[in-house]
């Protein structure tokens, strides 16, 4: 079962800005990262091929405390903080050293496919739900 | 005084994910897009050539309701919901036609640029904040 | 019958890179940009719903001559410079007001889309080519 | 003294678009991603902090012989071909297993910032162009 995930990063040239920071937009990207690596380590993926149920995010937020720069080494834990009938709520935080960097919180619902894209919302399969459990630590 | 904007907008192709629809991501990116239009309109860049002072992100957030998906044609609503000695507060809503498709908070703070990039907090200045007003409807 | 797509654009801040300049990926997603609109105008959808064929790119070029940097105002040309039975090139130039900024280049082919997303090369459908025409100062 | 890169990296989410396939967009990104890991493999960061000079990128190009997809795992191996008085050229190879991918090449020149953001080119530094040697199999 897959609970948390510690992912270790390395700030790319094209996710800075001309304020010489990293664009607050990619911290949403880094969170998701960690997201998918947590999956894999789930033995999931949260896209496979011709699947027939999607992971649309219904919320997401960070708080920015320091910013990031070009070839900053950081790292980005995730943790699941609660699961209901037909959602999964993340916990993230992103430090750098001893420094905090940012924290952030995602939720993502669980939807069937329909035809002209339209979603509609279902109970996370069980095969799934068994996979993941609460982190110590996220606050959930 | 500026107090809201409302962009239009049409979404483009390399903001679709293989979900086929617009990643979440952007949507930060749409509501900083109507941040710096409001700005302009207010007679201001938001990021002058040579600026001392600068305007990092210290808080964002999006709830999401329906999907964008390319080409559709959407609304985004920005309006200053709250100004404090040293910062400025949004809320967005973006729509498409009568659709809600998203409601989101975007908190900034005014900053001095020293040496080796670090950043501190200064109140605003006059001539910066006597430029906006807090738009109705905005919540704030 | 469309030969050519004259965009007007302003650079956004999540546009531009930590030297100051947009980075240079993004020329590639604004010439993209006016292909789509290049389309429209046609009136086509490079990408309607539920779509059998696709257009993956088989070839993109830039030579950059002059940076571009935040809320600057430029405009993007883009002409078909070439069709065979199953590719379209287009040529793009890039400017700001007399300078010129960028000139590139980008090929498509047709595909049909095949189940565990092969993609198979095929003849352009004869109702989308005839409405695309070589665009004179295109260089095709 | 440095003279190729092999990076291996898997595809995020936000690379991929509505066609399923990563953004033709985000080769330029990976390829460049692939020449700085080169520049710190030489004991260089192309862009330190206060930094006098820097890279503009003056030409790009790609060739797409197969699409990637989410979560796939692939190389990009990059080469230098050439260094001249005051550039440097990078062939580019991506592949996935025996799979090629795509084929690209990315020159860039030295330049001095000035005042306004203006740019001039200038000679590569002995020092830096003394970390750097033609790769083989560069075609350069």
């Amino acid at each position: 079962m897959a609970s948390e995930y510690r992912l270790k990063r390395r700030v790319q040239f094209y996710e800075t800005d001309a304020a010489g920071i990293v664009h607050f937009s990619w911290f949403f990207r880094y969170m998701e990262e960690a997201e998918h690596a947590l999956w894999r380590q789930a033995g999931l993926s949260i896209a496979p091929p011709e699947a027939e149920i999607g992971w649309p995010r219904v919320a997401a937020s960070f708080e920015f405390r320091r910013p990031l720069r070009f070839e900053d080494e950081f790292e980005v834990w995730l943790g699941v903080a609660a699961i209901t009938e037909k959602t999964i709520r993340y916990t993230c935080r992103m430090t750098m050293g001893d420094a905090q960097i940012a924290s952030g919180s995602l939720t993502i619902a669980c939807v069937t496919k329909r035809p002209q894209g339209a979603m509609k919302s279902i109970p996370i399969p069980a095969d799934i739900a068994a996979r993941f459990q609460i982190a110590s630590g996220s606050g959930g």
